[in-house]
């Protein structure tokens, strides 16, 4: 059943090791088929190098196994607590990616500091608050779901204009219209976050002295100057 | 038409992602042909995966599509006004590189701290001041063009001895005698930006211990001394 | 002898250039055979290009060669001490991989701050007193070996909850169930480790303004928004 | 003449982007026959990727061009005077790699914080102080040798045991026995630079909290207690 989505949720989560956003098996590309209530998501634990579309698994918005011989992913539960709360969604990706995971455990949202930010994230990238031991006890995946939709709700946030959230000392979830968009905007906040990250480290005024004017002049005249000997006639 | 110029900035724009300043369509090349009064730049939001000769757009310079298929780069104006502004270069580039973005987003000109920087780039690396709300509204691309070049004209900076840009809370714009020069220069530069951010941030004074003298020793020795025992015979 | 215990080791050994976690012949790989009473270890300053199964040197554990026409890594007896005192462990790492190089030599444990940490390792990465002089000069590689030790059962720590630790002024050593194992822990550790240091890096407050509103609504609108002028048709 | 040796520069220039230590044709290797009293160095300014053995230019310890059609590297007066003053080398490399050249424009010695660096250099990495207006004026290249040789004459280093130094705001030179040898060193150096800089910017003392304990317990928990419910059975 529902071939074809097995293939893009596949396909979706080769990308991951492709664009360095994993190590070993530590991330997952689900996809929701809307008409049949149902939908397909990388089993755990099974290395990328062997995955093939078959080991899919289908689940049911109730968090039921519908088909596949393999357990799903152990983060299942956020998946499907995602697609129940946020309807126009079409995929959602979870990783470990370095960047993003990086303010995750700082517990800091990720301000928007360039348009390549403001390209594809509508305001900060929102932080959660941290789990209760309650619910990290109790439903912790479920539970992760919830706090992220009602994250959302809270701030009035709207998943189609933000589409990624950072688990506070976890790490990044990121959703989009289908399994291949969530993809890229894991891909997006990974180099926003990177880019973020530098951007308030680097110091606000300048602490150092720069070199001798006459070690700049003697760099540049001798490559571009009239009397050059860099290179070759 | 402009057939040859077409194959040079379709090689130009294919360097961008082999020099890893571009993630997925983030970034593009133009080339000039003064004579012609036209210039050829790559289509907007074409994977470079996809990307052909034939896809390039040719421009005049007054803004106005003479050829192509496609849609130019969203960023058109602002290259356009800089050949206008700027006669004596030849092919531009713009992207959302890492190291130059992250000065750009911390509002920076990259001060000239070692020779690679005198190598090529003539003081500081500038950058333009904020848009105004006005400005970003009305034209934006084309006034980020003047921007730029409002900036050189204040501060008297001649466009060949410094062949690039910082638009504040954006990105780099680099530029050369052609479309190649251009891409040479945005790897250069993401390099002096690299190495100067962490020349600020290293610390003036080192503040940490070393390790042990004894240590120090046993290492040297045991690999460089009369009774190494690192490695074989 | 041990001819599949051997191939395990090489493999595990070539796994090290392949993961990024040695420079040149900087790391190694043993493994052991408890019924045996031996390891095979990877034999010193040989190049992994040219590395061969049939080059693993077999050691007994009171560290004498056993087999093998090689002199075996200069840390040895840190791995024999190690085989000795933690009878549960099967595999033995050592680098100089650098994140986890970079805490060793700034002399802290690794706090676990966030998930990806506490899915392999019980509480903080652990580090080592240093050697005294007399330590080092006396039975260097061994006294490693019982420092570490020392160390684990001074905090009670347990070497399969905390399955590595880092030596001060020098790096890290992992250890599992096998040589595979351990391998697959140095890259957790050296994950763990760069996200780690970027986690306290980041300031945390965020000291820098942010880019103007008009211009994050301007690119999120021209690509997201109704009027989107971004890509092709 | 000298075609083994001119074999061998080649081949350690080579290594110089195989190793990521040049951008562009930012380096230079060159390898000297003490009989002869002649060395070899690459040409200025040619790619690695069209670079052959016959480009190899040979020049005498009086800095006269013996064969060769192209010019020299434009920093072979330093190569020729460091090959009179420390008699005991037989190969030189110059770079501009990322970490070396950000101490190098910090102005930083760099401090021996591990065994990686006592394995390969006795005590620090030394860095010259900055050339004077005349000295750069004068006879740059030449100058920035003698610089070299000074710093080590004063401060009674030996170039054996110490194969390195930083040239204030400019970049590292490296040598060894022979080309090849020197390379190593180079490669040594930026590891060592690499990792020097991140042991001294991490904080002393742990700033921030880390997680708390039941998310520990649970994510260690899921994967290895008694109901690990990750993975596959």
């Amino acid at each position: 059943m529902l071939e074809s989505l097995k293939k893009a949720v596949y396909e979706a989560n080769m990308l991951l090791p492709a664009h360095h956003l994993v190590t070993f098996t530590w991330g997952n590309v689900s996809g929701v088929d809307r008409e049949a209530g149902l939908f397909v998501i990388k089993p755990s634990g099974v290395p990328y190098e062997s995955l093939t579309p078959d080991d899919m698994v289908v689940m049911d918005l109730h968090g039921r196994k519908v088909e596949g011989k393999l357990n799903p992913s152990s983060d299942t539960a956020t998946h499907w607590e995602l697609y129940n709360r946020f309807p126009a969604i079409g995929g959602i990706v979870h990783t470990h990616s370095r960047w993003a995971t990086i303010w995750a455990q700082a517990g800091r949202e990720i301000p928007p500091y360039g348009t390549t930010h403001a390209d594809y994230i509508y305001g900060a990238v929102p932080i959660t608050r941290s789990l209760t031991e309650d619910e990290v006890t109790r439903a912790y995946e479920l539970e992760t779901g919830k706090v992220i939709a009602a994250h959302f709700e809270d701030h009035k946030l709207n998943p189609i204009a933000v589409p990624c959230v950072l688990v506070r000392n976890h790490g990044p979830f990121t959703w989009g219209k289908d399994a291949m968009d969530a993809v890229h905007n894991a891909v997006v906040l990974e180099e926003v976050a990177m880019m973020a990250w530098h951007t308030e480290a680097l110091p606000v005024l300048q602490p150092r002295e720069d070199m001798p004017d006459y070690l700049k002049e003697k760099h540049y005249q001798r490559k571009h100057g009239p009397n050059a000997y860099y290179g070759q006639k």
